[in-house]
């Protein structure tokens, strides 16, 4: 599988994907801090700007600082059968959810409204299969959205954003569409208690879909100016308080994706020089691994296998010498599966139940 | 997965434990001697001591020698709906059979009675789910159980014990429930005639019920003190007449589980020179591995991977230069599931069939 952050994600931590995967927008929502129901479809949401033609010109309404202004406006629109809740995140970046009333039954079977590019109009969102409901839900998106787009060209901000030539932040463009899925709390799931420290929205989202405490740490970003040290040392406090710490890091996987080898080497150097109050932890299991290999070259996730370290007492050694793909290829572990990943984790700790006799 | 004994031989055999295991009963229920058949509920059964007041005052009665002399008095219990069918193992072990009668239904979902420690009265047959059948089956249970009591209680070589100042057997405790499973013959499945080498009840019975033969050997104990030239001969024996031979050798677990690594190195060492004339022959595929991790330091199974090795005539050899979890780890066959052994075993043998064209 090349697997997109949201499914591989969802594979470490032991879920998977083909069962539990409905699209990146319930993660994003809860990363956002939206308290997601059953029921509820979910959209990542990009403020993005339009001219008079309607025709799109900068998908990120040039990375518009802070869009949360936007919000209560757009929380007032009413749709018949659905609540509408809409939360800024960072930058240009939001989340939408129609969180249908009694009686009303929506469809993940639309296709998002985000053209992909500039220079043509915003896509009107479509049924994908032949369904009422599928139809029913593109048309209440698509009331949305020209709803939404009255409400934001009307907006006091943005009129103040055209006064200082500025492009206003007038459209939305939606993708990522999603039912909130129902995951098995992490804590049931493995034993475990679990604390997530991460930049980036939908790590935090899907940490909160698992029930996972999610620690907001200053600095942390999810880019490559984020504060390696403030992560962990948010790992070393929440360590006596918890029995398992997802720490996350993105810009690695940022730089693969810009096709920047050299700035993505200085950033793993980075992050193995963060990690080491980490790595020499006593009574500690650690371990290191990516969620899916991202390549320079291609500039796009791809399928290959990624190494993974698991260190801690009573780890077998292996004749891995070094962290890396090629010493990783010829270690203890074989060739596994991201969905055994938490399996080995558990069995380490002694929490594995015995199965017969 | 961190496999009892009873499911890891399963999955070595080619039988998916998911799919097939039901509880230990059936297994040791087969391997005293017991000729299943489907619908039979099975458990393990300890001879034990209760005091006046009901107390459990030793699990084993005091490992009594042999309690087939209570056999005949136990097979005459009747109980509404059921046959009852008890047969005796080695020292206080034995297994209890409930076969159904034309009408009755019986049901799986009840705990035993077994409380694990002493001190304490033993515990009531209790379903496990809501079900009418198994609120009758816990009920017949403990109908069981209390005309049992009964029995031993007046039966004569307890009251001889008792004269000797000897604690009587005049309790049974079950435990492993499960239902007599139906599983595919070994020969069907594999295409093999296979014949069974082993002390311990369970692994007979494991083999009786997948059509093996099993061969009595004298001194083949299941323990530290087991013959295993004997059983080394036997399988030389076997060999002319069977495609397939299973030799199990228990004591290197109960090492482990005892904690005790000098007993199990030791032991581990009398194994290895007793298997050197079945590692010399030729034209003879050898399998030698284990059923699951036991860690001395943890007195337990563990989920951990075990060393495998496969000889014989075309085997392709590898990078591993010895037999163990180290250097194992850098093997041809890489880490590779129980279920796929007997697959790996089959095609060795040139007996797999080929799929396509």
């Amino acid at each position: 599988m090349r697997p997109g952050s949201d499914v591989s994600h969802l594979a470490l931590l032991g879920y998977d994907p083909i069962k539990y995967y409905s699209g990146r927008g319930p993660f994003e929502a809860a990363g956002v801090g939206i308290k997601l129901r059953p029921g509820d479809l979910c959209f990542r949401a990009n403020f993005s700007t339009v001219d008079r033609k309607g025709i799109l010109i900068d998908r990120r309404a040039n990375r518009i600082m802070d869009a949360s202004v936007f919000e209560n406006a757009l929380n007032n629109i009413r749709l018949p059968g659905v609540e509408v809740l809409i939360k800024a995140g960072v930058s240009h970046r939001a989340a939408l959810v129609l969180r249908p009333l009694k009686g009303t039954v929506l469809s993940s079977a639309v296709a998002g409204t985000d053209p992909h590019t500039t220079l043509v109009k915003p896509c009107e969102a479509k049924p994908t299969d032949g369904s009422a409901q599928a139809k029913h839900t593109a048309a209440l998106i698509n009331e949305f959205v020209a709803s939404a787009h009255n409400a934001l060209e009307r907006h006091s901000f943005n009129k103040q954003r055209v006064r200082e030539k500025m492009l206003p932040a007038n459209m939305l463009l939606l993708r990522g569409v999603g039912f909130s899925p129902t995951l098995e709390p992490f804590e049931n799931k493995h034993g475990l208690r679990a604390t997530c420290i991460a930049g980036g929205a939908m790590y935090k989202g899907l940490a909160r879909l698992v029930g996972m405490d999610v620690v907001f740490v200053r600095g942390a970003t999810g880019r490559s100016d984020t504060d390696l040290n403030a992560k962990v040392e948010a790992v070393l406090k929440a360590l006596p308080r918890t029995d398992f710490v997802f720490m996350h890091v993105k810009a690695t996987d940022s730089f693969g994706e810009d096709g920047d080898f050299v700035g993505k080497r200085n950033f793993i150097e980075r992050v193995d020089s963060a990690l080491s109050p980490i790595v020499s932890l006593e009574n500690t299991f650690v371990v290191v691994t990516g969620d899916h290999s991202t390549s320079c070259t291609l500039k796009a996730h791809t399928a290959d296998p990624v190494p993974i370290l698991i260190s801690g007492p009573g780890v077998r050694r292996d004749a891995a010498r070094a962290f890396g793909e090629r010493e990783c290829a010829r270690g203890g572990l074989g060739r596994i599966r991201g969905l055994d990943v938490m399996k080995e984790v558990v069995n380490l700790l002694g929490r594995t139940p015995l199965y017969g006799a």
